[in-house]
């Protein structure tokens, strides 16, 4: 394949693409401390939820929330690239939510979880959710001031994921694996994706459920109530 | 929440910003032209496979080549951000591939490709597959050269992505929905999932298939076959 000889206007480029995007982080994580002392101030518990499209984000919010209900305040941003579903489906639930669209965006910035919150105005010691863009990729790098990031992952998605796309696990503090009631369908091994997601983040905290079934719902809620105190 | 008085700076850096991402895409778009003469003087037919993670593409790959194996030669371009894996498990098929890793990168762009091919130098009239980083937002904005777009969905992920998620289905060609042996074990409805496809892009071609179990592969394969020539 061809050389073209535009290798200085390159190099100048690159560095300038560098900068923009050093800046574009720092932004991100100015506001993103901005939205961490507001948390602190109201004791409110923050849960960054990132995981690939269809690993049921929608659904264990949905039954996390059935079981919450009279526990403790509970409130949702979602994000999604368009559509306010994810919404109308918590809407339903009669807590507080707000809808991020992105557009063509590819994850969720502290920005616009400033904005959600002079909407929703969450109570003092609410357990806030916030249902990323799905992608497995691009929101690890952007901190939206949570105090907890969750990855989830679908056993459909096979075992291997944790070791393909690894940053997301490096930065994550919990991992969800749901869809575990789908096992004996699929060639996923669950012992090796536990293993593979130990390999890539030896401090990550694994749940395992079936949002959809119930399973292992009590216990992720039990972890909830206790760590928001 | 709070306001904080760097509007002028904010103006500046977002105009720098939109021009650098437009370089971006343009110096992608002028390499993406290159290898598409390329493809054209070789006769190469080469598509995109872009999706989530774990929506099958690989084993989709694998049967795909199995498939082909004497009728047609093939080659294939792995992207991921970490491992060898996927191009471990195509080389063991004895075809040529070439795996790249885009470390934190999200997508694949025309560049990459450009240094593959010239490491496994397809022979005239190859099946070209590349599969792209697991994504299901951000390829979608990088022309590689292609002469086709295939956005692979697994009936796990629900039925509702196509709308959530419209840009990656509307700058497709060609649907292939994936996994369909699953759909008695979960809540997704296969005639809404394709009407929500139709939805997004009413030209995109749907093919409904198990790779894993071979279903609907023949087809798949046969208009490989035809679309080559």
């Amino acid at each position: 394949m061809d050389n073209h000889g535009d290798t200085d206007k390159r190099v100048i480029d690159e560095s300038l693409i560098i900068a923009v995007e050093q800046d574009i982080l720092q932004r991100n994580n100015e506001e993103a401390g901005r939205n961490r002392r507001y948390f602190e101030e109201k004791n409110i518990f923050c849960l960054n939820l990132m995981s690939s499209p269809g690993s049921g984000k929608t659904t264990l919010l949905e039954e996390t929330i059935r079981r919450l209900k009279g526990r403790a305040p509970v409130g949702v941003i979602e994000g999604d690239q368009q559509t306010s579903n994810d919404a109308d489906r918590i809407a339903a639930l009669d807590v507080p939510v707000y809808q991020v669209n992105t557009g063509q965006g590819c994850h969720l910035e502290a920005d616009m979880i400033n904005s959600a919150l002079s909407e929703i105005k969450p109570e003092d010691g609410t357990i806030l959710f916030i249902e990323n863009v799905g992608n497995l990729v691009c929101p690890a790098m952007y901190d939206l001031g949570e105090k907890q990031r969750v990855v989830i992952i679908s056993v459909t998605e096979g075992d291997d994921k944790p070791l393909k796309y690894p940053y997301m696990f490096q930065e994550s503090d919990i991992c969800v694996i749901n869809k575990i009631d789908l096992v004996p369908y699929l060639s996923t091994k669950m012992e090796v994706l536990k293993e593979n997601v130990l390999k890539v983040n030896r401090n990550l905290r694994i749940f395992e459920v079936s949002a959809a079934q119930g399973t292992g719902m009590d216990e992720w809620c039990r972890w909830l109530l206790e760590s928001r105190t």
